[in-house]
């Protein structure tokens, strides 16, 4: 398949996500639950959780259509944890709309998030498949994990000491863990057997790990307008990305550290923002943590990738190919 | 069995559901997580849905130990609804405790409640039955009308006039519904027909109205001791409780129907609080209130019992009768 039929097939998919999504909570009342739900499903996003549901039924052997209700449960899901992050983050947008809590309120923006576990839930169940008692255990360990995630994200934004070996058990629970529970309901959708599962959990836990170390990468060396947000963004936040917590790692010199650390102390930047940023991406450039990122984001990527070769030749698994290049952004 | 002996079953029932509860999390980290998970769980409780759940089951057949984990699962699910409600409510304490977002802060109780949903179904999915997807499907559904329910409270809250009609449907859902999902549920696990099934359904449902509407008289008509809260909190914080809406429709003097207005419209009472109280318990009594609530008790409360005649004696049967007495406060 050319690039285009890769692309053109993803948009297929994400139409039939899409459709499944929006129908999930058609004419519900009472409407300050259901207005508030409806604005975050249909918001956008890539759904990139789903496909990666549909596509690993069918490199399982599946019917990617088979999928789809556990597609859109997954999606439901990571919208819920958008809406009550977004809570807890203090954020005003998510994909240039108003949060929940800023456009109604946070007790909205609470019993919205709440519902949208419950409905993710009802929509999982509506897959048929001898395996669902196993399907929903594991989208169970999917949401508590999630939270576990988000619980430690919170935790180190208090701490002033963290470990880049802490931050990968975090991102591994928050952003990974629910790419990896998408691969295994598919899987398991697919009936795939227990190798298989394990390959394609570990494919997509491994891309999930990637994603978000470039992902942190991207926030001090993207082109701003390919971006199209602003560069540093998490060094003006105070983040502790996995960059700021290895440059900590490898800095010796100590007016270097200093500047580090008052990122972390002052959590944030909150004067001269450019000039501070221009300096913390030399610090990065001269101690190679852009190198160490780089190199990390590679290691994760060929495990991903390895993991892919035990299956044989077919259309879905040039589509998870293809899928994972442009989770990376390699496609331009 | 004599009365002795139905609170001793009681007991016993309750002690293997606090195992149980208790087992659910034992070191869980992160702390900052599992904490106040931890707390919430631990503070007590009647235990009243695990108990409907286990006897239910019972009743139909099943043993009620194999409906311990689905008991479980209910009880932390009803937990949820509270760290939620309270952050909503500004509530400040709970069962004689700080509320989790009193002790801790409120993005820690949103976090605590999310990880409660998820395990509650974790919980229930260790339940053994060939109903397991339908169990799952009647949790769901509880999990969504909570939700619905809360909303509709909220949006009473803010609204000037609300039919007692309007707020049947709303504790229909609050609060009513988590018992009758207790009580379907416990019928699947003990595989129930569908005529037993939608027997205990009604009986519990019916039941949680009657609670209910019992819990609002009470504020007014209660001995304060007794009750170990204050008579006529609810006025106090302006709540639209049964009385008030029936009161509203009932009263037709308009310096009654002013006093009415002026705690709708001052959400509550801020001055001479027990003046107050004392004239709109003499509207309540004077317009045959107090009367059409008790009527409304005992209607919902006939209508349970009725439900229960189905069922061929047994010491479930009798058991159910004697919790639901307890539930109503006629132990005495």
């Amino acid at each position: 398949m050319s690039q285009n039929i890769y692309q053109t097939t993803y948009n297929k998919y994400k139409q039939s996500i899409d459709d499944c999504i929006s129908a999930l909570v058609k004419n519900s009342e009472p409407k300050s639950l259901y207005d508030p739900v409806n604005y975050i499903l249909s918001g956008g996003g890539k759904r990139i959780r789903p496909l990666m549901v549909m596509l690993c039924c069918q490199i399982s052997g599946g019917d990617s259509d088979a999928a789809i209700n556990a597609g859109a449960a997954i999606e439901v899901l990571h919208n819920f944890t958008l809406v009550h992050d977004d809570i807890m983050d203090n954020a005003l947008t998510r994909r240039g709309n108003e949060t929940i809590h800023k456009k109604w309120n946070v007790n909205t923006a609470i019993l919205a998030g709440d519902n949208l576990i419950a409905i993710a839930y009802k929509s999982l169940l509506k897959t048929e498949s001898a395996n669902i008692k196993k399907i929903v255990e594991v989208f169970t360990e999917g949401v508590i994990e999630v939270c576990e995630g988000q619980s430690y994200d919170k935790d180190f934004e208090e701490r002033e000491n963290v470990s880049s070996e802490e931050y990968l058990l975090m991102i591994r629970k928050k952003t990974a863990k629910l790419l990896e529970t998408s691969a295994v309901m598919g899987a398991l959708i697919g009936n795939a057997d227990d190798r298989s599962i394990g390959e394609l959990r570990n494919f997509a836990l491994d891309l999930g790990m990637a994603f978000q170390i470039q992902d942190d990468m991207l926030d001090i060396i993207a082109d701003e307008k390919e971006l199209g947000k602003k560069i540093g963004g998490d060094l003006i936040e105070g983040k502790k990305t996995f960059l700021l917590l290895n440059a900590f790692e490898h800095t010796t010199d100590p007016t270097e550290t200093e500047l580090l650390k008052s990122i972390v102390n002052e959590k944030g930047i909150h004067k001269n923002e450019d000039e501070t940023i221009n300096k913390i991406r030399s610090i990065y450039e001269k101690n190679g943590i852009i190198e160490n990122a780089k190199k990390e984001i590679e290691n994760y990527t060929n495990d991903a990738r390895q993991r892919l070769e035990y299956f044989k030749d077919s259309e879905a698994k040039k589509m998870l190919f293809w899928f994972s290049e442009m989770l990376l952004n390699r496609l331009h």
